[in-house]
């Protein structure tokens, strides 16, 4: 049961690196909803291989098809199925692998667990390419929440120790998120942009790898959103986020910081201000008590640097139990922060819809 | 549905801060299991307030009472009730508190939520009481834990801006994890500890509070537990981990710094020592893909200051919409991070049981 | 997991027949919901042991104490807590029974199950005697459904072979419904109630027992609740409905019957009446395609015998595998059935109401 | 969130009848399981309409595809997909009834929940075509619990109003099971078959349709399987089974003939007979306190006759609320009993193979 997620909106992610189709079903979204097919092709590209010079030369591009859930054009009650076919695989780079697990990959752990039957072709189930479904799946609820109001952006807060320019508080607006969100190299300060690009670059001629960190934000979403407990945005955001590969931690608001302030710092006063009550800091992230305060959403995730490298490296051969050394061929990305953000938007805006599903909530208003 | 979790082992919390009573109901234990009601006391007592001179003067002691679910002193396989009676509740303490949100607090977002009819008595269902069946309910497990060759332990590993000594890699053992976990002050450097009760102190003298960030490690758990996705043990565990108040961020093995480092030296060499697989270093914290890996499983988690402070606050009477001061009267801990500890352990022993009792972990083994 | 269940609402039943208590934790409930205690003890009191001359001696009254989940007599928010305390179990009539499973009951299946761990006294967790929080929980659900406009009722269709008279299609108020459940012997034709009493007396007489079968009505259910496939209206209320020991079939409209009949016959045409669209028989139950149609809701639930007879039988002792006889002493109802009906109305109410909070529906109207 | 299902093994139905494919997609198959794909189309193929004079002339054939979930031909971990294209639909046969709902059908009750939205064409996911993939996912599972030594058949109980011989108690073997089952018209008794299929005649010569009831067995199937409550293996065969269109009932064992038996009759006394525990007659159809007991499972599924008939019917124009007559044109099943027996067999194998895979059963063997 590892791969469907989702209370009043279900998600069901299936397929293989190399196998023959990748897809998602999604199951519950509301009716009547029109899907733009060509702008959800570009949000899906956004996170496709093969765009700029830092990324994996892999030429495939995942081609969006829906072949359920659509009447008219409109979702129509019924659960959505879209598929993306596989293509330009070339499962012999990885054959090797069979004994010999990359260190950081998923081979091991993997093993352990589904024995000498996990699919070994480009990480099979666990590769990132299970990302471009997801992307897709939480694409289409993005532009069902854009209709909401709600709009769902993201920067890269850092790349190796390169950090961008922080947002100021309580100035976020619709436009401005799409702006940042769709450039190649997402962030507020070009200059630092830059020096994150150079920092990649050095990884990249080092046969080596970096990781980094994306800020995501969402804003006009409601106050009231999300309950107590196990069922909290937090809980929630965090629970789906963690499905893709390389997040290693996350956190809402100050997170971190907040460890190390006061509670007179870190309490963010309430105010009433045009007519809505509002805050003037966002210490909280727009949760307060795992429901949604009416300020902007704000989070951040941990992308560890992507494991495959093409250094040589120290492993072991759980065959004959050798200590061996393994270089990793073929393609591989020195940096997959800035591919990661777009899907990290689309599991953001499936959370934010399933919560905005929520009967609770739904009945106070 | 705020208020339940689990899979295979489901838990379902209950109780307001000032109600008659709070508890849990656990469904799903392994049976055959025998409960040390003593040793569950102590451990509960370990999160108990009024236990030294930085927590809230409150008196009350949870006592744990189960009502249901054993049979002879073992579980039965019938779900397991746990009840603790609340007592010495000043309930009129917090009825000014109706119409003005406390900063930092869930007032605000809990009445647009549940609107006049959420229970406004020491915080409701959303105080850091309700953590009082939370840990009498991962205690149990716990126990369970133990008897499988699992043990969990924390430390404080910061208070404010003051850090315990990080733990060697790979060093860890049962018994110093024990030894560390149940000192008043759980921490591997007593000097770091001695200048994180000083920062405690001070809070306090200032009428403040002060957060911290709490280490948490799960020795002796096996390779192959978790799954790809949506139900890796990082989803898992933050999934939960959410549910403990004040909670703001996570991060597995090197977490948020990992975004700073390159895949060479994040990524963990396989080595085959003393008859097994491992790695030397544990950056990946024992989760690969989602899945263990045999390694000791460590996160951290970010705990934001208290936000009852006495302090005067600015803040805002929602039913006049005029500013006013809140200077909240009462006991409050200037710092919860000490006593959230144990409920990290409880509720890491809640996912990890859930998880050893996954059929797909059980087929293969 | 056995004994949770719903998905907007979710409900964990607790507890064994001779344990300390039982109860219930409601979850997900809407709030600012008055719960008349005295009207929900009087609901359950239908079902208690010893109200008439056919049911068990047992002199237990289940009084239901709400422990949290209420504010100022409303519900608000947070999970609802009830709980029955046990008294004058005797749990020395059941000793006997650890190695010979009594024929009809779960004894046997329960320790293959649970092995030696089971609790055997009075059936422990399996008891009818869960049924007494289950209709509590139900019974809240009720009052809460009543206020929306939709009444649910149970008349006894059959003890035995002998039928009550059927109800004419079409002609259901709700006055009729509360006026026939409440009855001591819930039918519509006195004289059919009076055969079905002869029928119990004649097999408590001979120290055997008898079954029944229950037709449930609901009524003022809107049109649209229910989803197609797995979440339709009758797989939801299926699969409460055997949570009640002894329950061993159900049946919607015309049900079995309808497997004899024509499409000509069994279709029910659509007409517009009094401003409402509707249809004047109602052989489809008010269910089409797992949603409901806005016409009485009509289903009928198989009762079995009460296995527990006086009378002598052949069983097994599981210990030494040889054959032998068991008369069962003790208190033992020769019919449950009038028992189980506010408990089959109550798991509707439950069911209905879990339906009413979905999300779907909700956003439809 | 209507069309998934399962807890360990999860099931995700999606597509509409004349939209571009509908499939399923299988969480939680235990791995290394070789699928004959050959045997399953045969299986799937039973249900296909066009295979006898009685079923639709629609000429399409179900072909099954499977692109994920396998990896050199056994299943790897990975959520298994199947796809089904569809073809050789003619929409135009349903324009006319978007405002004019078919007796019977869920036209009215799907227009009402998913309003204008709902895909008509073919009945869209309210169709009985959505029934081959839930055959071929069921289809799987058969395949693996065949492997463990659980074989499921079933047999035509009655059509209209003639019944076939009931199998004599206990004597159930695979071999038999499996031979009945594939039968054109699997029956014990050739000349009741013969009966049956002239009622059929009778019905589709009369512009009609006939329903029937379809018995299922499953043999091999260990005792210990199931949970008390709402987790019994009743509960969970119900909540799946009312997922295929037209069933309006179920009963287990002796079901609602137990209604009006005496305990000493329905009462199983259980032997120890070559080395096992069993019981000489099965009124409780395998099944107490919803847990298996090793004897086989038995239950009975109640088909309504097809509502689709060319009759003319009274109905209304839910537009103009006329009423007004409706001849069903196109190709119509005068009964679907034959076609749906596969399926049922394949819904029993899922909910087996799911409950086999429950962790509490797994940790007791």
């Amino acid at each position: 049961m590892s791969s469907s997620y989702g209370k009043n909106l279900r998600i069901s992610i299936f397929g293989q690196s190399h196998g023959q189709m990748i897809g998602a079903v999604i199951d519950g979204l509301p009716v009547g909803e029109e899907i733009d097919l060509s702008a959800l092709q570009k949000f899906v590209d956004r996170r496709s291989p093969g765009r700029d010079e830092y990324s994996t030369a892999r030429q495939e591009r995942d081609r969006v098809e829906i072949v359920s859930g659509l009447y008219q054009g409109k979702t129509c009650g019924a659960p959505l199925c879209l598929l993306i076919a596989n293509s330009d695989t070339r499962s012999h780079d990885y054959e090797q692998l069979r004994d010999i697990p990359r260190p950081g990959h998923a081979d091991y752990s993997a093993k352990v667990r589904y024995h000498e039957y996990n699919d070994p072709r480009g990480g099979g189930h666990f590769s990132g390419r299970l990302t471009a479904p997801l992307t897709a799946a939480g694409g289409i609820c993005l532009q069902i929440l854009a209709r909401r109001g709600i709009t769902v952006g993201a920067h890269l807060w850092s790349i190796g120790g390169e950090k961008d320019a922080p947002i100021a508080d309580n100035c976020l607006n619709p436009q401005l998120l799409m702006d940042f969100s769709v450039k190649d190299f997402p962030v507020f300060d070009n200059a630092a942009g830059e020096r994150m690009q150079q920092e990649i670059r050095s990884a990249k001629e080092a046969g080596d790898s970096v990781g980094g960190v994306i800020e995501v934000f969402a804003i006009g979403v409601p106050a009231g959103l999300g309950s107590p407990m196990f069922d909290g945005v937090e809980n929630r955001i965090s629970a789906a986020m963690f499905a893709i590969p390389a997040v290693k931690g996350i956190e809402f608001g100050s997170g971190f910081a907040a460890a190390s302030m006061h509670g007179s710092e870190h309490n963010d006063a309430f105010y009433f201000v045009d007519g809505r009550i509002t805050t003037m800091s966002n210490h909280h992230g727009g949760i307060l008590g795992g429901i949604t305060s009416g300020m902007p959403l704000i989070f951040r995730a941990a992308i560890k640097p992507t494991p495959s490298i093409s250094q040589p490296q120290a492993t072991l051969n759980t065959k004959t139990m050798a200590q061996t050394q393994l270089a990793i061929k073929g393609r591989h990305d020195p940096c997959i922060v800035q591919r990661a953000l777009p899907c990290l938007e689309a599991v953001t805006g499936f959370v934010l819809l399933d919560l905005l599903l929520d009967s609770e909530y739904q009945s106070i208003n």
